[in-house]
């Protein structure tokens, strides 16, 4: 897997004038290398769905750091969420792993909202029928597997990039503008995952008029064949 | 807190011609607002530092995941290596955290090495005498407070920082080359975090002529005024 570098970037903010995020995003380090990215959003907003959300990152993280597979963990969670709040209140969850045992992407999906895998050519929305964790006991995720090669992006979301206008019937076609982001490369240079979460997230939130109707997270992952050097970077903005 | 805006980052290698790092850092959000980073160094190198310095930051992310405090999360993260390892393995523990409860930046120190904190003037050296953790039972880690203010700026790091060039008998001056990184504010543009991690870590990559005789990890905080927007970013980079 020499010459490769995988970036990953989060974008994320809250709903207007509330202080909790009912998404919550971490990353973690894979026990037998590579990393993952774990997703979650909360039924509802404010304190109880950050609550939630973050009861289900825990445990996916926590099982992920064991050498729990990524599907087996979704489904632990579940089936966890579903015991602690007696099938009441539901969850999206989405785990997106580096693997470097298999060398590929691995994306797991409880969530309706499609994953997007962008190549040069095409946008590929993964949109089979996927539903939340929490509400039913045994609910299975979906599982796609794409070889880890150069020229592959994958951008996922939380529900409040998808209902961003709604106050003023706007939408954001998110296909387009993303594919209008990737053809925008300015001179052979790629547009980078964390200018494509960025601008997604801007853009959503000039659709909510600068109030965002729901708490916001883009995540957006891409497989470059250039490599700087052997540094591994991690990079952190907390506006407080 | 109004006005400020934390950034975080990480710069990090292997030893030379080894493919697992014995140091492990996790980045997590709080439960109650703000982040925490952590850091372990597992005694010796490759897979068996690997295994300890991941267990440990592994059990300090979970504690602190449930809002158990940090003090708390290295004493037990201490008594946890101590049992499994039976007295045998050390690892060396930080935990620095962005507190939104105390608006403080805590400083949680198992390790021998400092944590330096720069201000516009000079870099002051958190270097009281501490010892890692697994060793003994009950070892207790050093705390410091800092009030989050703008200018604040905290590295951190593992020996490979501190060893780098004893190949050749040459050694890193770290203090004075993190002054110079400050110093070399270009247009007033405060330098960041990441130009700070970089660049220790290019220094030292170079005084091992390009093969680094240990793994290395540094992690540099600041706290600024500057706040561009409400969006929370986190950036991760990763050469496969």
């Amino acid at each position: 897997m020499g010459g490769m570098e995988v970036h990953l970037a989060v974008a994320k903010t809250n709903k207007y004038a509330t202080s909790e995020s009912g998404d919550s995003v971490e990353v973690v380090e894979r026990p037998n290398g590579g990393i993952s990215v774990v997703m979650a959003d909360g039924q509802s907003s404010g304190k109880g769905a950050k609550q939630v959300s973050s009861l289900v990152v825990r445990k996916v993280i926590s099982l992920l750091s064991e050498g729990v597979r990524d599907g087996a963990s979704a489904r632990a969670a579940s089936d966890y969420l579903f015991t602690e709040r007696k099938g009441k209140v539901s969850a999206t969850l989405n785990i997106v792993s580096i693997d470097l045992q298999t060398a590929t992407m691995v994306i797991t999906r409880n969530n309706p909202l499609p994953v997007l895998i962008a190549s040069v050519d095409e946008i590929c929305a993964f949109d089979d029928e996927s539903i939340p964790i929490g509400l039913y006991r045994d609910t299975r995720p979906l599982i796609s597997e794409v070889p880890l090669e150069p020229g592959l992006m994958v951008v996922f979301f939380t529900d409040g990039l998808v209902h961003a206008g709604s106050r003023t019937g706007e939408t954001l076609d998110i296909k387009t503008f993303l594919q209008s982001l990737i053809d925008d490369d300015v001179d052979e240079e790629e547009t980078s995952p964390q200018e494509i979460a960025d601008s997604l997230l801007a853009h959503a939130v000039q659709l909510d008029q600068g109030r965002p109707v729901d708490d916001i997270t883009v995540v957006a992952i891409s497989v470059t064949s250039r490599v700087s050097d052997s540094v591994r970077r991690l990079s952190v903005h907390l506006p407080l």
